[in-house]
């Protein structure tokens, strides 16, 4: 996907508020604002969103002292989605569908996004995401879940790409009921390299205990999403492989919904250029095949 | 008021805006958030953000062949707004108090603006803010009524800053209010010299009618407030004779809130910078005076 020309009031936005996690100064603040706007004359918005954001949060890390300004906030995230594993486990043994209450759960756990909003109550949110009703809206959504069955059931190798820390739990849910119903399954669990956002990095995966499940591996990027010119060899290796490519959150769908592979891309609409590329309405929760038949995101078949 | 960081993003989107407006390509497009940016670095926050928001709006005005993008939606402004004119005067008329009755009025005419929101349907928004239950929630905000009916009591000249075209026809209700109960008072109206966004001209004072119940004036500018370094010799004599100054909008407010003449601000508050200067909700009709004793615009004391 490329980048619309409302994306470009929203990277000021991230910038700004990036830099206030970073604990900047009104003064540090305004000038990576200023460097930003530096670099969007030499932006080409044929460029996907991830490409273009990762260079405003490129700039906030050299303010950090660490280089990882939302070490906390993952955290943060990291524990308070441990703390309901129990309860997300529990809704997947009492349902008459325990894979497709995994993928909704999976879904659901994108929630947790820095990128779009700072400041969340997981467990607030959450509720609004699983009660009854909202469930019938999110139905009307794109939903490809007979696809994901039937790929599933035929792939060998799995790669999973992650999207944020605390959303790791969620996948966790679905990748033990993965496993649980094919235990010869190979998954890969893609996280990323270098700290940017809340994306998870190994320490969040190995936090949230998935490393037990499946095997975890880097992309090797400091990317908001999957940018494959600057993936490692090894994780390209592994994607150009896998049978089937369990894609989290935005930022991988912005990057890779041109792609040609067996992709299933599960997040939440949270902008309004997404919920346009995919004809979806914000807040909707999409199970997106890209390789379906007869069938594009914008024209949303819905199959089930 | 300065120019909050937050503004930034914000220029960015009604620049964006604007440019669609005035039928930009999406190359032009491009072109005018490029330069705009080019700018952000030399523009110091201690300027307001009209002074800020002008400099996109010049931008934008080089690509309209006529200079006045806004024309058309000016003129429908106008147009939809006299249509309301007979139901604003019969609220006045069935009024208990009917000066604050106008003075609510003008105030709810202030949701014409394009600078905040481009589509809207005024009558549909007028009624939202008249209904009994939201007058309740305007009232727990500032507003100085007492205040505005002792100084517009003694007030011989009277300088009333317009804001948005279609708007004009909200302020002819309150100064024909005003008129009737002191048909002394020397009223400007003073209107912007040059086209900018959807602000009043010469011309849409007419074509309201406001003219034959005052002396419309220019402020000679063409930004989107009343930067009074910019502002005519003329303009600026009455500012500094008038005894009371009526301003409206959050352009005025935003250009003038550090000025020490007897202003009463009548504006709606759009945004979350504005809502955070004045301790206000988003939503709110704020009638703020700035000289008030004991009363700043952030502890916001309530006279009536």
């Amino acid at each position: 996907m490329k980048t619309y020309l409302e994306c470009i009031p929203c990277f000021f936005r991230q910038a700004l508020e990036g830099s206030r996690i970073v604990g900047a100064t009104p003064k540090q603040q305004k000038k990576i604002v200023d460097a930003f706007a530096r670099k969007i004359p030499q932006i080409s918005l044929e460029a996907s969103p991830p490409e273009i954001a990762r260079i405003g949060y490129k700039l906030l890390r050299i303010l950090s002292s660490d280089g990882d300004p939302y070490r906390a906030a993952k955290q943060r995230s990291n524990h308070c989605a441990l703390k309901l594993l129990g309860k997300l486990k529990g809704k997947v043994n009492y349902s008459k569908n325990r894979l497709l209450t995994s993928v909704e759960l999976a879904i659901a756990g994108n929630i947790i996004d820095f990128g779009v909003k700072n400041n969340l109550n997981i467990k607030e949110e959450l509720k609004k995401i699983l009660a009854e009703e909202n469930k019938v809206i999110h139905k009307q959504s794109i939903f490809h879940f007979a696809e994901f069955k039937q790929v599933l059931k035929k792939a060998g190798d799995i790669l999973y790409l992650a999207d944020n820390a605390g959303e790791v739990v969620f996948d966790r849910v679905l990748v033990e009921e993965i496993k649980k119903e094919y235990p010869d399954k190979n998954i890969y669990y893609a996280v990323k390299e270098k700290p940017v956002i809340n994306d998870a990095l190994f320490e969040d995966a190995k936090v949230c205990g998935i490393d037990k499940v499946v095997r975890v591996i880097s992309n090797g990027t400091d990317a908001p999403g999957t940018i494959l010119a600057l993936c490692s060899k090894e994780f390209k290796k592994i994607y150009k492989r896998a049978d089937m490519i369990i894609s989290k959150g935005q930022g991988n769908f912005e990057s890779l919904s041109n792609e040609k592979r067996p992709i299933f891309f599960l997040f939440m609409v949270k902008c309004p250029v997404v919920a346009k590329e995919t004809g979806c309405k914000m807040g909707n929760i999409v199970l997106f095949y890209n390789l379906k038949k007869n069938g594009t995101i914008r024209n949303k078949k819905i199959s089930r």
